[in-house]
């Protein structure tokens, strides 16, 4: 195995009621901070969480502003719309993000957009952002993307019909802050939705063929947190334990995807959603059991050690059986969670599959992290299987 | 549980020959680097291992130059002197530490006595050192302290008789490399101590009052790593995939106590190092069995869920015999590993044992996060067991 690498936020701050007690933890950005903009989303208006964290700086002395003008999976021109009218015309000590990844990911975008000479469109792929941004807390909302620890923002680029990453340390945060309370609220779907996300996370940066000692224990303790939760907090949203482990489990699927990268599922996921506006959680908790079944028979052994972690009993089993133990548990967590498997839903159609298959086969930099080669012809019948 | 909070260094860089690899990883310091300092220990210089590192950074250019003037467990005034010597008269782009615990912490401290109008004294204690520093890098040569990754620096101050905290978040570092190409010339000795002192940490954070979700991952982490590699490390020094599972495992032992903070075991090992100049890796690897064997009637359930990490098997055990179980792993690991045992061969006698404990129970820092009131009786009963 070559060098592997591990980076993160700076600080990282968990547990409930954290983001009421925001004013004892700003030090830790490391700047006086008089002015702040928090990136939200209107439901986080309408549920008071904005209005808390508004009212927890302004008892510090922080002049707020807030926009909610980012849209879910943002694109390009929208991230430079917000960034013209908040950041581009003042200034903030610190931006803070709100809300799912999305937000997390713009909140970022607008942290560099502001200290590099540059427009978005070129900093779109890995280190082309040169400059260290304004500090940034993120504060997630639901458990799902770990987008608070990872190195990396999605734009959609709508004539494209693509989504591209910027990739660079320097949209890491200053501060993180896991307030489970925050998550209690979550519709049922989406709770399924991005806690299955963040379970492919963890789970393709554990077969993923840039796994190293690092990411592995990330990967293996998200996949046991949100295997131990995920059924409880969709179906009792309001318990704060399961929330909370569900949030740092996310994290840490974050953390392992930042040191060990995703692979197939991500890779199909793109096309579903550059072109059919599927939301990224949602299209990779339909890609998951399907393409995990798919990998089965090239990394038996790995996906066996799995079974402990997902409190499989494993007593007795093979390699090969406790492996195929995994993914029927998968399949069985994607039924218990409602997790839709009809692309027609979407618009998508038969005849649309094989472009699709083209585009995936063209994020290389994660089909490159599968364990096994991924042709046309198996896109294709991976695909069909979520065509009903 | 109240909020509990993770920070570590910015980067870190793990693997084989990642030292000679170091020139590729220097971008993530984020600050053009002209003219760096090596502080290392002699040792290291004999090894070759200084002559390699500097040969990498010339490479790229950078002007080197190296102090090796470093005591082990250094003195308030060595530090300042070797401060004055090197750092205080000219100007770094970057401190590299190369070495054990001692290197690394007075390479943080060197960075921050450059950035800070005041002398080490006024540093001495929490959250005092108020300007970041001079970027660090950091590379541990023993699998021992994690001190590449606390934000804690210890300083012995001979006049007291006493070792006492710098703790700032202003001492960690920019990078960390992890190559355990570098520890496979560590003596046994320091391989045994070094590593039963990395245990010891995890162990500790593990049972700390202070334990929370992300610390507890990192304990187990490496109580798992530690206990699977480190018999073959001591036995089979040269060994590269133990030695490198020892490295991340005692790098994880820093990250917990990082999250947790210590207990007993370390509030008892400062009279030891204070006073009677015993090797922190040591006192604390002594120590470790007799205050686990006091600790364990009150975190019973606690102990016995380390068993399984430790590779014990504990199949039919109640929590109380495979907590007993644990205790005789670690006894087991003290004898294959040959710790010394006794006091008496650093010149402690059984006078002097009352007072050790006095100092020990002053250690409240530390005593406050043991799951288990120490009284001064309890104190001088584990400080006996010592004097064979």
């Amino acid at each position: 195995m070559s060098n592997y690498r591990f980076q993160t936020a700076d600080h990282i701050i968990a547990g409930r009621h954290s983001v009421a007690n925001i004013g004892e933890h700003l030090a830790l950005v490391g700047l006086p901070i008089q002015k702040a903009l928090i990136v939200t989303q209107p439901a986080l208006v309408q549920t008071g969480a904005v209005a808390s964290l508004e009212a927890a700086l302004k008892d510090r002395g922080i002049a707020v502003d807030q926009t909610t003008n980012v849209e879910p999976e943002p694109t390009l021109e929208n991230i430079e719309q917000v960034f013209a009218d908040t950041v581009g015309a003042q200034d903030y000590d610190v931006l803070i993000g709100l809300g799912g990844g999305s937000i997390l990911d713009t909140t970022k975008l607008l942290s560099v957009l502001k200290t590099n000479n540059k427009g978005l469109e070129a900093m779109l792929g890995t280190d082309l952002v040169e400059h260290a941004g304004v500090p940034t807390i993120l504060i997630p909302t639901t458990s799902g993307t770990g987008a608070e620890v990872t190195p990396n923002a999605i734009v959609t680029l709508p004539e494209k019909e693509l989504k591209i990453g910027v990739v660079s340390r320097h949209l890491l945060p200053s501060l993180v802050i896991l307030d489970p309370v925050l998550t209690t609220g979550l519709p049922k779907p989406i709770t399924a939705a991005t806690g299955m996300d963040a379970f492919t996370h963890a789970l393709e940066s554990y077969i993923s063929t840039k796994a190293n000692p690092i990411s592995d224990m990330f990967a293996l303790e998200a996949i046991r947190l949100i295997s131990a939760n995920i059924v409880q907090a969709y179906q009792q949203g309001d318990d704060l334990d399961a929330r909370e482990k569900m949030l740092v489990g996310a994290m840490y699927g974050g953390m392992a995807l930042t040191a060990a990268g995703t692979a197939a599922v991500h890779a199909m996921a793109y096309p579903l959603g550059g072109k059919y506006k599927i939301a990224h959680g949602v299209a990779n908790s339909m890609l998951l059991p399907h393409v995990t079944q798919f990998n089965l028979d090239a990394i038996q052994e790995r996906l066996a050690s799995v079974a402990g972690p997902m409190g499989i009993d494993v007593a007795g089993l093979s390699d090969g059986d406790a492996a195929q133990a995994v993914v029927d548990k998968i399949k069985e967590l994607t039924k218990t969670l409602e997790i839709p498997q009809d692309l027609a839903e979407y618009g998508v159609d038969k005849d649309s599959i094989e472009e699709m298959a083209v585009a995936a086969l063209d994020v290389k930099r994660l089909m490159d992290n599968n364990p096994k080669t991924v042709t046309k012809n198996d896109a294709i019948a991976i695909y069909s299987k979520l065509l009903v």
